[in-house]
């Protein structure tokens, strides 16, 4: 089992990371917009957007179709998690709050720093050039929740969230320049990166 | 005449949708600048920018540089739009609330909504990416001029304004789903985002 | 000594106005971030945003990855600027008023509307494509400064200012149109801007 997860892992690592982050992202958003009484397309609708808009921003950035057009699976895998919410709400009052939201935010913030990481590496960017576009894809979807949500996007300033992003896209960047293979080095962005963020959250 | 407008729509249904596009959409957003007073030179950038604004955001979605910036017909399109609205002012205190503004806008919307549908399937991507740009196209150019007036971008919200897009960009898909021709899917798509918008701005 | 800038200039106009644009552009953002009370972090995010928000603008519009994710070079011209910017505020309590400050975001202005004509003209879109990207490239970093400032974007619409980089931008065109070579394009595009935005700050 273990051993399966990990093959998949090392075997394509974007698609591993792409799913973890759709569904922890849509279920963050879309618990987001319950909490703030939106209706279920509301719901729905910041629950996608947040869940797509940071991979859009880093699909433009390198100058590709955004895979959230081109692909069915990622809707599929973003209503996943906007069911996810909506299922929560039915015990909880107030979703977002939730320890296992939280937990699920530190996920995609990770997942997709390093989605991040890897199609900007693959787009032959600089080293500056991959840990901006991590930083990006990862920070984005809930810049954007907030706009939809009507509050400040200084979510983007809070203290260790969007550093947490720039440091697993270091991490990227670092363990591909000493040679580790390219699994090795998604999994060592998302643990740096979900580990501080999560340390972060502990600490307040 | 009715066979010639046929055959150019079944012809070139981009061409055709597109400038009907430009012109109405100029001359909506150049009508809101009057209303609110702007000097001649502000009438044209709004006028313009509801024109382009979704356009280019289309444009960047599939990786390609925008039309707008290709093709210098575009601007000579929208100053006609522009003039019109120019034109319309030396009669009518409030041109954008007039009802032949109020049609344009709905000719507009429908108008990209098919040019999105169009770019969208040409490009490749999958049917929730055709819905997609093809709203994007069509809403575009209407949120930035709201927000170059300074008002609330919320017209996004507005009930069945946004959906009506969403829903010709449906029927371009199915058309194209059960072998319609490509002519024939983009009058199926104009017919119905034009149609549903003006029934709801009829029954207000 | 003149003879040897000269032929760089000439040589490759782009790379010498990508650089003044960059380390200027850089010094006057950081200068506002200064002026506010931004910690050292905060002045180098607002710094590099201003100099490179237009030119990635520019490239995402003619569909290429930004030049400023690919190049580290940029990183290090955008720093350039920053140490200036808190080299100068040791001495002075508002280095952004200083006039070495303005001059330099009149010559950032220049250089940039010049490479924005630069990159429009290699992609093959219309004049009012050039003139159109130019001043995207001029203006884009100034106005994402602002809003990373919390001021009002509307420097846009401050007298004189996108006006001398539409002209700017015309200059570079129509020294193409008679047949000018690239460089002497440059100087021109570069010599209208600044000098208008000059006399424009000169009579307030």
């Amino acid at each position: 089992m273990t051993g399966g997860l990990l093959a998949t892992l090392f075997g394509d690592p974007f698609a591993v990371m792409n799913t973890v982050g759709l569904v922890a992202f849509a279920l963050v958003g879309a618990s987001k917009a319950v909490r703030e009484e939106f209706d279920l397309f509301g719901v729905a609708v910041v629950g996608l957007a947040m869940a797509f808009a940071g991979g859009v921003t880093r699909d433009l950035l390198v100058s590709r179709v955004p895979l959230a057009l081109r692909s069915p699976v990622e809707v599929l895998l973003g209503l996943v998690g906007v069911a996810l919410a909506v299922g929560l709400s039915a015990w909880l009052a107030t979703p977002d709050e939730h320890p296992a939201t939280v937990v699920a935010d530190a996920v995609g913030l990770a997942a997709f720093a390093t989605t991040g990481a890897i199609v900007a590496t693959d787009a032959g960017v600089s080293a500056f050039g991959v840990v901006t576009v991590a930083t990006i894809n990862a920070v984005g979807g809930g810049a954007l929740a907030d706009i939809l949500l009507d509050r400040s996007p200084f979510i983007l300033f809070e203290d260790f969230y969007a550093s947490c992003a720039v440091l697993g896209g270091v991490a990227y960047w670092a363990a591909g320049a000493v040679g580790a293979p390219a699994g090795l080095a998604a999994a060592a962005c998302a643990a740096v990166t979900v580990g501080l963020r999560l340390v972060a959250v502990a600490r307040g």
